[in-house]
């Protein structure tokens, strides 16, 4: 591992010597006011992330074969895994299967921050299709909670 | 990952369907008052763990070829890593890296729990021998905080 022996926490979300990184290039896919942070390049031979979604904002919604183990850290929203929205809060752990629709919504009035651990080496997230989009919006719980 | 979607945090340092295991067997390495609990068996290939030491409680003084990516989650202690000790607070990062001696104390007053990424195979920890201690020992600082 690269890192310091210790990086003290500045500010809840905001650590000594770790950059404030773009969640994704502008235009590669849709989202709303989530940065990133790498936290641990290598943590056990996976890399551990920090993202942040600003009050009302939301992560891409996409799937992929690689998994995502998740803590939230901060705050509080929601979350699509598969075809169920679940209500999420500081400390609660979300696990997300293989090619299985996700995406997570901060709450009008609070930010989230969760914990993102994922293989480093894994495959690019798949964007749904128009057809898939209106396979998820049949639901209408579904239809009201997702941005694309 | 066998994992369920979501495990709600009940309170700090505890979630629905986690266990609270042993951090050791009894009498296989000196420790006092530490439990163990395994978040995630897989996290992007790492096993992800958070270990709650009890107030004036300490881990096994040891060290391996494996590295440790650890977060503090809430309370406050010391820690050794190398020659060094550190205070540490919630939110703050460490990185141990291979074959360095480490120790993990709580402060008397209140529990340490921190997130503790490894390898999911990784090597067996060493103790170190009584000339190794000897050796930690020759500097004051450290003979005062290690625990054997």
């Amino acid at each position: 591992m690269g890192e310091p022996v210790l990086r003290k926490a500045i500010e809840p979300g905001r650590w000594d010597r770790v950059d404030i990184l773009r969640y994704k290039q502008e235009g590669e896919a849709p989202f709303e006011g989530v940065t990133r942070q790498v936290l641990f390049e290598d943590a056990g031979g996976a890399q551990w992330r920090y993202f942040e979604v600003a009050p009302a904002g939301h992560t891409t919604l996409e799937r992929h074969q690689h998994t995502h183990a998740v803590m939230v850290l901060h705050g509080r929203g929601r979350c699509l895994v598969g075809d169920r929205l679940y209500d999420v809060g500081e400390r609660d752990l979300v696990c997300v299967p293989p090619l299985t629709w996700h995406q997570f919504r901060a709450d009008d009035q609070a930010a989230l921050g969760f914990l993102c651990l994922v293989s480093r080496e894994r495959d690019r997230p798949q964007l749904p299709t128009p057809q898939q989009i209106a396979q998820l919006r049949a639901d209408p719980v579904l239809a009201a909670f997702i941005r694309t």
